[in-house]
């Protein structure tokens, strides 16, 4: 196991520098014996062992070790043995024998991927019960950084064990503490003075609040013709692959599934959704780059998936039809499944968009979602595997015409009638709005409408709405809004769903997500997915610590104050009051206020002379509030207390409509997208001032792509508020310059 | 030579049955001795006779023999020799010995291209000065059907010469006579009954009104990756090139020469306008493409001609620039030139878009247009070539906000002042309208305000704006009214232009034209092109005529029906009243009234709440009007006397205002498109009727280009109708349905 370091590649949230703490100790790894336990979320399904490969946790293992030997190899620390002072051990909790303070941490249940992480005696302790454990608490080590070493700060536990008395420091004899002299390599002169240094703290225990935590590749095997080679990818290429075949050198994908670890993904679906015909033959006869792909991800505990075509029976197998209550077809499934799992043995499943923007689905055999989705699982539960179906089902060629039916409605119609009726293994996959990742969307009500279902929630950390990673647009505190949404008792969003799931942001480019700051979405997805009430503001420091390890205050506040706001600036400049869509047709980038007015994708806004919004009220519209329980629905059905940023989303209203806020809805218009387009303009000097402090090259990408933020700010706000005053009438009652 | 009958593809009008009249008499071709006088138009230039190859006039006397020959096999006809009996003499001036009937209609000059038609004793003849015309005449003949062989009716000749008295018929003992019996293989019991059939008629004198009559292919050699191989083709891929290569079978080409030249046409440009990276080279090394090209045309008296980068120097000679005034650039392309006609004697010259949507051009040296195009003229006037240099310069990223810039403008603007400035031979090639072949414009000014300057006026056979081939769109009846326009003087369009070119509407589709129904398109072009004054009634008479042969009255008509009014109706339930555009972004097909109004592309309508249009007054816009001499001037800039089809082209005023009809422009809008999408409608049970009456294929084509062009049209209407009306708040009066 060597740890990959791709040329070229911005090293993202894992420079050199961020294993400096960690890297300068005496560490002691603890995992010697063989384990039973795997390095994988346990599988549902029938025969959950099966799914693993018996090497998974020894390669886990390998990686913690390899991970410890690169970092005190390049910081000047030291691997060290059983019974020689350390100032780290990661142990797992099977290991023969502990030192004492690892013993001293060791606590009640860990359960699977989780760590405890103490201090004791003045060393820093990460206990896991399985090798993956052992693996996020190495990087969650890393990621605390001095503070892993130090007082717990703002490392608050997640259940607090009883205060224990301060013990002293680590000895100065010892060959490797934290030095002040500014000796390379590790050069601790840069670091911040920390003269108090406590040699224990209470034992945290970390443990993942979704058991899968995914990303959603839409790669395509081909370029497509208009769509390109990652569909709605604003990152360049694959990573996956190149010139119509599997990437030559994986590297790549082996830094990737490092970065993921680090963050917390563990389960990848390496290809679009849109499964096209070159794209369905890796179920067969081209597995071997899926096969590829996996063993690249897997020394970091990142599952493999596939998207697949519905109608692969038909298409690959040549059967007459896909109906998946035949029984050929559900054989030809549990046999192309077999051989699946005979080259991949962790494989993970499957994930289905059936019936959806004209891919394949069993409407076509008269079969509900439910009966597509069983069959697959059924293949897949013998080996452990599960299937994603994509509840994003809808009528994607409506007649603008007719406002009678709603797009809105359409996953909940479709799919809460069949709660209950998926197989354990079947996972529904819904997006966390009913309409498509727009920029402000209530939470869908099919998350609240299935509890007899497994669900994973969809997120799109792809900027395919939200400024396509040329604007910054640090999206977490939406994600947090939707996550923390409570449809009617204590659960939440969070609460509710088994997983969570995001499309991805990452390409070939060499800051991975083409807008370096972008890189902070990803991370913070794969934070969030852990641990779900996180503040998404602590996320954006700690991935501001991580990636700029030597920066100073300047840059840190810096960058927090571009990006902790940036949503709501997004939001502000484009489409107003969650009426949505408002882009350029096709391509989704740029204002064009009509562009999906009068199109058959159920995207409307009914903006007339007198007024605008979609009444999907029970009283006079499609009836959409319905579908959301007591409080919401009586919430988002009453003009008075549906909330602002809402409101065109659940109401046709007048201009002059007065909203909570006190002004109207087309003042606010004006007011919002001057005040977007101004915050927009005022990151560049922000930006400009840090041109000495990050590296020049990311700093001329970060400044090209705000030019074109601002460029295209002003344009939203000038297209925006000229339409709405020609149709309107009203002018700004500031007087400011609308064309 | 042997005729060209390519398999699987629409003979158009030229099916065997339109040769079934002249094929089925005794034929006399007297062109035997070798000709001065060459096949094809006198070239411009210093040296014109270097232009044609010596057996150019020899390979068109080929082809009339060879397709008098395959006439007569067909029909039942003979070719004859001299002396003895004959029905139709084609003939030389400058044959050593003429029949007497031919010596009779013998008159004064006849001159390039153009031919005698007359009829003495009972022989119709055909005279021409050169092959060309004798070509001409041929097709005139094959054109005149029985006509040709009777009564002169409706084909009045250019200068009636006197009248003379009525001889007797035919001897009834000549062997191959019109008979009555229906005796394979000439089926003449299917032709009318034709008891009158005059022995002569006084002598027609044809010929073109335009020297050059010209198609403009935007092919590609590699399919591009946005506009396809034949860029704004809607009739599938080249019939030059595919996969790469040029073709390797050109019989379709010397097949699209032979139905050019029965339609008049005797210029082609081979490739798109954009000359990207591949198709440069053409210049080059791939001229061998066009070399082959080149000789499937020239047996039908068609000159290739050849879209050039300005960049070529650069990109092609690898020079360091493509300065026009940089003496090494002038010898590269005099020297690239001499190579062309090394390879191509007869070559026609080049076209090129220079300083347009992105292609390069002089203005990146600072030199002027004019300094542009010379440098070209100068490179092929030893060699009798032209250039032909697009006048479409406009600024394509313009400012939507920016309302003193005015694209219709631009061409004026631009080239007005070099007038006078440009070579003999080159050839400033002007769009009919200002915009860009929108469905209705008024006359370009640049046309009236270049009297010092050739110019080619072009049009669009090509139907971008107009439907795309999915729509029934006879396109004359427009292009006779920009024909017709008279500036100032006595002076038409037609009578300032020298040449007459259009973007061709053909593609490898087995009907050439995607809507088999197009093909009238073509073939009008060709026919206005040669004789612009020409009723477009009549040529669609014409052309059902030759493609329908065997058609009854109820075809015949029925198709006029569809057809004669199809643009008018087009217009209704299109973009209203001149203003243009209103289509989808990037394929401008279908309707989006915003689609382009918040663009760079120069193309607005300013509707807002109160009312709708361009201001291009002197008064208070644009100052477009200005560009008009007396009195266009002064009709366009006055709101009463504007016409009511170009009123929102000129002037913005609101939706109250009353048109010259008498109706508010709101409610014009409402009715229009209520009619035109009716009139649309109405065209299906009238091509239902025909069912049995045409080729089973062909008319399901068509059937379902109705299906698709009814569907577009109530689109168009109810996307126009509600747009207006939200827009507007006033409703239909007639209480129609408007969403």
């Amino acid at each position: 196991m060597t740890i990959p370091h791709p040329t070229g590649v911005h090293p993202a949230w894992l420079p050199p520098a961020a294993f400096r703490a960690a890297g300068s100790r005496r560490v002691l790894v603890l995992a010697d014996e063989p384990t039973t336990a795997h390095g994988h979320t346990p599988a549902e399904g029938t025969a959950p062992t099966q799914g693993a490969a018996p090497a998974d946790g020894a390669a886990l293992v390998a990686t913690v070790r390899a991970e410890v030997a690169e970092a005190c190899g390049r910081h000047g620390g030291a691997v060290a043995a059983l019974g020689q002072a350390c100032d780290l051990v990661l142990a797992l909790t099977s290991a023969r024998a502990l030192p004492p303070a690892a013993e001293a941490v060791r606590g009640p249940e860990i359960g699977p991927e989780g760590f405890l992480l103490g201090r004791q005696d003045g060393v820093t302790v990460v206990l896991a019960d399985d090798p993956a454990g052992l693996l996020y608490g190495w990087f969650e080590v890393v990621r605390q950084g001095e503070a892993a070493f130090g007082p717990a700060g703002d490392h608050a536990p997640e259940a607090a064990p009883p205060a224990e008395p301060h013990r002293p420091e680590l000895e100065p004899t010892e060959p490797h503490p934290p030095a002040l002299e500014p000796t390379e390599p590790h050069r601790p002169a840069q670091r911040p003075a920390e003269p108090h240094r406590p040699a224990q703290r209470p034992a945290e225990r970390h443990r993942p609040a979704l058991k899968r935590r995914m990303l959603d590749h839409w790669d395509n095997i081909d370029v497509h013709p208009v769509m390109g080679q990652v569909e709605r990818g604003y990152s360049g290429g694959s990573i996956f692959w190149r010139d119509g075949a599997r990437c030559a050198d994986l590297t790549r994908v082996r830094a990737y599934g490092r970065l993921l670890a680090a963050s917390g993904i563990n389960a990848v679906t390496v290809n679009n959704v849109n499964v096209h015909a070159t794209e369905a033959r890796l179920l067969t006869d081209r597995l071997g780059e899926v096969a590829a792909i996996a063993a690249e991800l897997r020394p970091y505990g990142i599952r493999v998936h596939l998207s697949v075509n519905f109608a692969s029976p038909i298409q690959l197998g040549g059967l007459p039809s896909a109906d998946p209550l035949d029984e050929s077809v559900r054989e030809w499934w549990a046999r192309t499944t077999e051989r699946v799992y005979e080259t991949i043995p962790d494989f993970g499943g499957y994930v289905v968009k059936a019936d959806s923007e004209g891919q394949p689905g069993p409407f076509a055999y008269g079969r509900s979602h439910a009966d597509g989705a069983n069959t697959l699982a059924d293949a897949l539960a013998p080996h452990g595997g599960v299937v994603h179906w994509r509840a994003f089902v809808y009528n994607h060629r409506q007649d603008w015409r007719d406002r009678a039916t709603d797009r809105a409605r359409a996953a909940h119609d479709h799919f809460a009638p069949l709660d209950g009726q998926f197989r354990d293994n079947a996972i529904l996959q819904v997006k966390h709005g009913p309409m498509d990742f727009q920029t402000r969307e209530p939470v869908s009500p099919v998350i609240g409408a299935m509890p007899g279902t497994r669900l994973a929630v969809e997120l799109q950390v792809t900027q395919e709405y939200t400024g396509q990673q040329r604007h910054v647009c640090y999206l977490p505190p939406m994600w947090s809004e939707v996550l923390g949404f409570r449809f009617r008792s204590e659960d939440t969003v969070a609460d509710v769903a088994t997983e969570l799931v995001a499309v991805s942001n990452a390409g070939d480019d060499p800051y991975w997500t083409g807008h370096p700051l972008a890189q902070a979405n990803l991370y913070a997805f794969g934070r969030l997915a852990w641990a779900p009430r996180s503040d998404p503001a602590a996320i954006l420091d700690e991935w501001i610590g991580l990636t700029f390890p030597e920066a100073g205050e300047a840059l840190r506040s810096t960058l927090h104050t571009m990006m902790d706001g940036s949503w709501r600036t997004y939001e502000r400049y484009t489409a107003p009051l969650g009426v949505g869509f408002m882009v350029r047709p096709g391509h989704h980038y740029g204002p064009d206020v009509d562009g999906y007015e009068y199109t058959p994708w159920g995207t409307y806004h009914f903006a007339d002379r007198d007024g605008i919004g979609v009444d999907r009220t029970r009283a006079t519209g499609t009836g959409f509030t319905g579908q959301y329980p007591e409080p919401w629905s009586e919430v988002y059905e009453s003009l008075a207390e549906c909330p602002d940023e809402l409101l065109l989303f659940f109401h046709h209203v007048p201009y002059e409509h007065v909203l909570r806020s006190g002004v109207t809805v087309v003042q606010h218009i004006y007011d919002t997208h001057f005040a977007g387009a101004e915050e927009a303009a005022a990151l560049r000097p922000l930006w400009e001032k840090l041109a000495g402090e990050v590296d020049p090259a990311l700093h001329a990408r970060v400044k090209e792509r705000l030019d074109e933020q601002i460029r295209c700010a002003e344009e939203w706000r000038d297209q925006v508020n000229t339409y709405f005053l020609r149709k309107s009438g009203v002018p700004d009652a500031r007087g400011r310059r609308v064309y």
